[in-house]
């Protein structure tokens, strides 16, 4: 059985419509490699409240939390304080977490704002962070990184050799010049022959032209392999041409 | 008081990370424009039992609610029978989508998948579609649309006439090549003295040099160019030049 996971995106710029939110699409293509099953997402505001209900809510429905945003040092940075409430522990300084930032400052200019950079809640794991040193951290089934894209990848791949494995899910993708509305009786018997394979159907319209993309995805293979040759199957039947403009690999990462 | 606001996004497309999803941006942008409070963002997928829970949570907690994906003719199009059972209504078709749909097609080819697109929940109004004809609904506080973006968007265009208004939110950005530690405090200083107005510092990495933005947001014109102008007399006694890179417009609209 695959772990289950949910992401909760933290940041007012993200509600606001500001900032494009890519981390969680990049955390949902890194997880979808490993196995493991993206159930949710959610976004909330810089709000503790907000952010300790939807917390508290995720990390009790699904095996393994990812928090993106709020752990700089300005005072819109409120989620360390708000994982520990979630948690019920207090926060304070972590010494490693605390030497890094020294260190990495010139002598002075560690100020009071910094210094909160270091504050985790108690019991928590610190996550290196290979780009601009203020770590992340890691405190029963939450892994809380940064919201800065590139900062967050850095905490992921320190995060991935420690998080549990599942069978990949593995995704092929034909593309066909076709309506939905007429595939859509072949593909939904293709589907109830193939329960194990989620088979998924998305309308693109282009300047050069509309059609459809045909989503077989699952984590047996060959049952993906079955699925996808029946689809090829059913288009050529209506006399579409269809080409496979993916192949065989872990979802999202072609 | 500002009315609230939550987006519903349905589809395993976005869960797989094979889609990036534009659409809660666009809206969030647009609800920005007409001064409601969008609170939260959650991501489901293609699963009846995840969307009756989710749009249940959401439409008890928050004024309105927008749903995007999953009413389209193929078998994994199924918000309309979950937004059925959430309500607890039946489903059936409705005369007029019946009629635009039947219209759409030559004679023969308004088939069984196509048919499905004339669903929705009893008591529900449809919203016209201007770009492919198969509406989206609106039933008690929640607005069904498409997954595809530009149908998605010609549904809200529709939609907007008709929502409630409140206070835009203005935003000013203030972009200065300094790092987010060396300004905190003042910052916090100045949201401190301005509670009306939400003050976010959002660190940025380029090529050409990193810094920050600093963004002040409310719904006061005046109370947002108080601080923006408090947030440039800072930066210019620390020695940093500054420039409003966005002037006073309605937040995330420029």
């Amino acid at each position: 059985m695959s772990k289950s996971a949910a992401i909760l995106v933290i940041g007012d710029e993200i509600l606001s419509g500001r900032t494009q939110d890519t981390n969680s699409g990049h955390i949902a293509r890194v997880l979808a490699g490993l196995g493991i099953a993206l159930m949710e997402i959610r976004v909330v505001g810089d709000d503790e409240e907000r952010i300790v209900e939807a917390l508290n809510s995720l990390r009790r429905t699904h095996d393994l939390v990812f928090t993106t945003g709020g752990i700089g040092p300005t005072h819109d940075d409120i989620t360390a304080d708000a994982v520990a409430k979630a948690f019920g522990v207090s926060i304070g300084y972590h010494p490693e977490a605390w030497r890094l930032l020294e260190a990495r400052y010139p002598p002075g200019e560690f100020n009071e704002a910094r210094k909160r950079m270091a504050r985790v809640p108690q019991g928590a794991a610190l996550i290196p962070n290979a780009v601009s040193v203020a770590p992340g951290f890691h405190i029963g089934n939450v892994y809380v990184m940064a919201g800065v894209p590139m900062v967050m990848r850095a905490m992921l791949e320190q995060v991935v050799p420690e998080l549990p494995r599942g069978r990949p899910s593995i995704a092929i993708t034909i593309e066909a010049g076709v309506m939905e509305g007429t595939v859509a009786a072949g593909l939904a018997a293709i589907q109830k022959r193939e329960r194990e394979v989620a088979i998924g159907s998305y309308p693109f319209y282009r300047d050069t032209g509309s059609g459809v993309q045909l989503v077989a995805r699952g984590q047996d293979p060959e049952a993906v392999e079955r699925a996808a040759t029946a689809i090829e199957a059913h288009l050529h039947a209506l006399g579409v041409a269809a080409q496979r403009i993916k192949r065989v690999v872990p979802d999202g990462q072609s």
